[in-house]
């Protein structure tokens, strides 16, 4: 039998927020664990959106918050599936912040997850195949398994931390 | 003049937390972003009892969920400043989940934050230096530079990923 | 002096939620209420792209909810500013909700809402004009003055109600 | 069989709120989406003490915001049912905020929406019908008829938007 | 100068909430934790309501939960201020819990709160006496004094705990 | 058969919060109700810890805020089981704030919960007994009997209360 497929569009997610006071800390900065938890969600929908299915979250590879975002900003999310496996998926996502006050826009982080296929009982279950189509999602593409094999031996170095525990 | 220093046990940081339905998804299995959200949370608190300054997260490494919490579970989180920069404290985050009706217990994830001390605009300022105590702290202290220079690698291979936006 | 303008297409604005148990009722139907809620805000957010400005909420027109949304379903928000007065905007706002797992997607409602843009002190200040471009955008900018009618014969039947208070 | 009948004493229910600084704007105005998710809230209980069973929120009648509540405020909610059709509950709800420390009470809004009570599948089920008392109840009552028509041609008047979607 | 007072109706105030699935555990009952903070709440907008002006909560005498409330019932709690001091109010506040599908209405607890009037700088300014009317509303009055001294038995009680941390 | 125990140190329970401004009023002091929330969270945590089964909270004493908690301090909260029944399990619980800035650490509260073990119905059901460790738990143990016959005179005096309701 054929393995399905779908085009990146499928799963393309948008996302628009408001920054608002409950989520930010004395200097008026939005909590970085408010945005990972943003950033968690929006994957999470891309993902749902690729392969029907009710996924959870393996990994989130390292984040670097280059730039801050303040009460009153808007923050932008952006996420597709960038590649898969056979029951886990690759999600890129991208995080904007613009002061609409101020017209300035800048970009938060980036960020990749790794979104696994689950079925009732939470075992893993197949996923399509992802078609990409612009020159990044190509790009993204082409780049995954390079991703991937860093992935594991990032696993493999978290091995001795667990000893000491 | 010389630089302040602080023991490990200064920013030691323990968390309980009860997983209620409003944190978890379809199966009952916790968010990661809500994982990742308390992870953000705990470190930010360690990283403010050792520098008694306000903080803001500069990055997160990759973190691998190995374990689910389900709703009831309890959650345990521990966190500490393993070692500092002139400005930035890394800090070291464990999560434990705990199904308290089975008696079973496993780990969730563990994860390195950078935390960076600022001002009232938000400038980086000095943090006190770390002093390691146990066998554990000691290790994690002399490895730091390590993951230190293995993190800018990171931030250049983010480089090509911005082009694309 | 020329008063500014700016497309439509500035002020479109998408959103994609989750529907989680906290958001909803006994048997796992969304709460009119968040659904509202949700919508005030991207139109507060689309309204702020336009005119740059803090915006406040004066109106929002009768809704049909005409379907439910159910736990684990996407709801799909889509906002743009239709039309423009002085100080106000007219926002239109379009929500599907979707079944990833069954692949159904239906309309939950429309709504006009009229945002204000705020000085400080809460006083209107005047807004950009809006340009229309798609025939969807022409057709709403037309027939807005209309709609603007309407609103005023509503206020108007208000009144007696505030006599009984 | 006869139909049940109850007063409207029954459904007639208070709330009171304080508004906090996580509900509110930049200028500290609390927003407009927070009132109405109030509203619907207040509506569905009211809704369900009079007829006893789970309810859902067919629509809203427009809404317009007369004045603001600022942080501090204290928000006074009012809901009864006006009217009933067969399956449906005509709810009306009226909104004041209090400033406390200046002695300032005033109106936010007032609005009406229907109810539909649903069986465990969501499909409509008989309500009671509503016996009103005060003048107000009585007036509101009367007028009812006149609501329910104008709610109609509101229907009519959205599809054509629906075709742009 | 004659202090102001002012009758026990100017504080009366009265709440009605649905229990939804994020205020409650396993078992679909409400966490006490929930009720204590909606206790708190009341208390607070009925003491602002006496005295006009910003209030802290100072102590809450032991409370009892004679019965759960759970999902889908409704909450309805009842405040006023029962007795005064110079800076501090007596408010006594009922929770009762009403399953509406099976018309059952229960008692869930009764309590006291001491509120004190706060300036900006947090300290203790003066209340208006407040003027008891109904029957209950006496009698609660008249065992106030009683009530009081038993508190600061309490207060005593706890010092030697103080002692052991 | 002989009844199971378990040290008090099962139940040893930390918690480490930050204090936002969601969780604070005007003049930026928490809620006593966000305190008490916090509080039976962690109570029910210890008390399941101990007796490894759901637990509802049958009462909590008199509690005293001898000082207040302002956005960006810690909150500290320590439980652990101080004595149990045949069912019931009593929870002790200390409060600090800590403000970090200024390294100011006070005691913002004690407190005594009973909390009871329940299966999936609700009906109370056996807990092991706790055996004491350190000089502040064995002395907590002795005096349980006297706080329990206290507690019984207090239900008494609620008697009267429901009489007026
Ligand atoms: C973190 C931040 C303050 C760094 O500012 P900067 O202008 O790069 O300052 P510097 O170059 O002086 O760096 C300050 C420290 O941060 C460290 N740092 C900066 N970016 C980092 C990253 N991505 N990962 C790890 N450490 C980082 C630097 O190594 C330096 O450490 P040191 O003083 O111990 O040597 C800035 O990037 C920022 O404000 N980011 C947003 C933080 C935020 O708001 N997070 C929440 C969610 S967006
Ligand atoms: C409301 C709902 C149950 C009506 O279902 P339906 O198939 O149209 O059922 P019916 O045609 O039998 O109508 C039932 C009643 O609702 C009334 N009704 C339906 N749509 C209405 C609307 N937009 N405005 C006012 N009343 C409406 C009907 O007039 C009828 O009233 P009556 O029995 O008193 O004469 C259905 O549209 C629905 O489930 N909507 C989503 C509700 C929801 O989940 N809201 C929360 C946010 S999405
Ligand atoms: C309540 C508080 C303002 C009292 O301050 P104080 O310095 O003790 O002031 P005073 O001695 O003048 O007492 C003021 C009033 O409070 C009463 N009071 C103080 N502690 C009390 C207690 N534990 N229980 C009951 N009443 C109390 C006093 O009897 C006095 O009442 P009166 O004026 O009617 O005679 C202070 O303890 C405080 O700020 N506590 C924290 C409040 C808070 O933030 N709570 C939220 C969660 S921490
Ligand atoms: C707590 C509850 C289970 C007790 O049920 P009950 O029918 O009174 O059961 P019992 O008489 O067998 O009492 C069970 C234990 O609870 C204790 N208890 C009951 N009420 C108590 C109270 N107000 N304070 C302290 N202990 C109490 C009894 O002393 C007994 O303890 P023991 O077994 O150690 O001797 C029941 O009152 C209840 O469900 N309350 C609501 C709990 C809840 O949902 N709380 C959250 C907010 S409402």
């Amino acid at each position: 039998m054929n393995r399905q497929s779908a085009s990146v569009n499928q799963s393309h997610t948008l996302q628009t927020r408001l920054v608002i006071p409950p989520d930010t800390n004395h200097i008026e900065t939005i909590f970085g664990g408010q945005v990972l938890s943003y950033i968690d969600e929006i994957a999470a929908i891309s993902a749902m959106r690729h392969c029907n299915k009710v996924v959870v979250t393996a990994s989130i590879d390292s984040v670097n918050f280059v730039g801050a975002a303040k009460v009153g900003d808007i923050l932008i999310l952006e996420a597709f599936v960038s590649s898969t496996g056979k029951t886990s998926m690759e999600v890129y996502v991208k995080v904007y912040s613009e002061n609409l006050l101020e017209k300035v826009k800048k970009v938060t982080t980036t960020s990749f997850l790794t979104m696994v296929a689950v079925d009732d009982k939470g075992t893993p279950t197949e996923v399509p195949l992802v078609v990409p189509e612009t020159e990044e999602q190509k790009w993204l593409f082409q780049t995954s398994q390079q991703r991937r094999e860093q992935r594991k031996r990032t696993v493999n170095q978290d091995a001795p931390l667990v000893k000491h525990k």
